[in-house]
């Protein structure tokens, strides 16, 4: 590699390591105070970094909701398309809700994922971020369970749209309670979560359809 | 009936009808704006009353919360009382579904519920108010079930009070989805929240433990 590359590279290293760095200064700030209160001051205070590094990233608490979500919906997207290759797939999705319920440790974390959501439900920016990420996400989901459908891995009579959107409400809920009781610990609700979600998605040749 | 009588139960009629007219104008403005934009005086606006006359029954923005949610737990409880009686549990708890999913007709009902949530992820006042909602609600939901259970109606295996738990996480889930899509006709999830919810409570003697 010539010398350019390499310096490319680490500073482009340097580069994400401090969106991260800023990123995980505004999910406390945002978590802790709520957005409107939240200031990029503040946020700049708590990533440890001036006001000038973090404006050359961000220049608005809207772009930083914009990557917080972005960075939920790659990891989001990166499980479900792990999903895709396992071998049995209603044994997956049950691991995949254990790791994301296991994922939501910190309750800072759970309050930042509510309050993007109030923030969606009165800022029409907010809101269309939120729901292309809803829609991509979903979408994944609901085209993870189509095609387990087609190989008759998933009941026929279930409409997987409707199915992956139930899902993630119930995720979404769960993560909520963690917001709510920061004591609680999701782990404990996924056998539950499980066992709803993989009897409504067991073909049952006994099952009427609904 | 003596003309005190009658003078003081129309009194405290109109009392309650103008608590009524405050409480939906607050809701109102909590989910267009936000528990922290929202104001007294806009409040005092929405309900086409005078701050003086407001004042006289909420002197705050967290009593207007905290009368919104004890608004909610009462209707809550109501329901799942008339559940308590029903000859079929299983059937009675989806028409509760059903029934709780059509009283959110208005997004603006969706956003005040996703709004109070993110408030009491930062407010410790109305952290409480929430949980003691939460314990109310879903504690009268697990005594249901759990009498149920000891009825032989629903599964011997559960957790009445996390079954509770996940009940009440999937509800507000929904609901959640329809603050950020107002388009979205909650009773479209009705069906599938139905299933998942027999299914889980339904006794099953080929279920091995959960």
């Amino acid at each position: 590699m010539s010398r350019a590359v390499v310096d490319k590279t680490a500073s482009s290293e340097i580069a994400a390591e401090r969106r991260r760095q800023i990123l995980a200064a505004a999910a406390v700030c945002f978590g802790r105070r709520g957005f409107h209160a939240a200031t990029m001051p503040e946020i700049c205070a708590e990533a440890g970094l001036s006001p000038g590094t973090v404006y050359r990233y961000f220049r608005s608490k809207d772009d930083l909701i914009e990557a917080l979500v972005e960075q939920d919906r790659a990891e989001s997207l990166a499980m479900l398309e792990s999903l895709a290759a396992a071998p049995d797939i209603l044994a997956a999705i049950g691991a995949g809700i254990a790791e994301t319920l296991a994922a939501v440790r910190d309750p800072g974390e759970a309050a930042v994922y509510v309050e993007i959501g109030a923030e969606a439900a009165r800022n029409p920016r907010v809101a269309a971020i939120v729901r292309r990420h809803e829609e991509s996400v979903t979408g994944a989901l609901a085209m993870l369970l189509r095609r387990a459908q087609g190989r008759g891995e998933i009941a026929a009579d279930l409409d997987p749209r409707l199915a992956a959107e139930v899902i993630a409400a119930l995720i979404d809920g769960l993560i909520t309670r963690k917001a709510l009781a920061p004591d609680v610990d999701l782990l404990n609700y996924a056998p539950l979560a499980q066992r709803m979600i993989e009897d409504l998605l067991r073909p049952s040749p006994k099952r009427s359809s609904a």
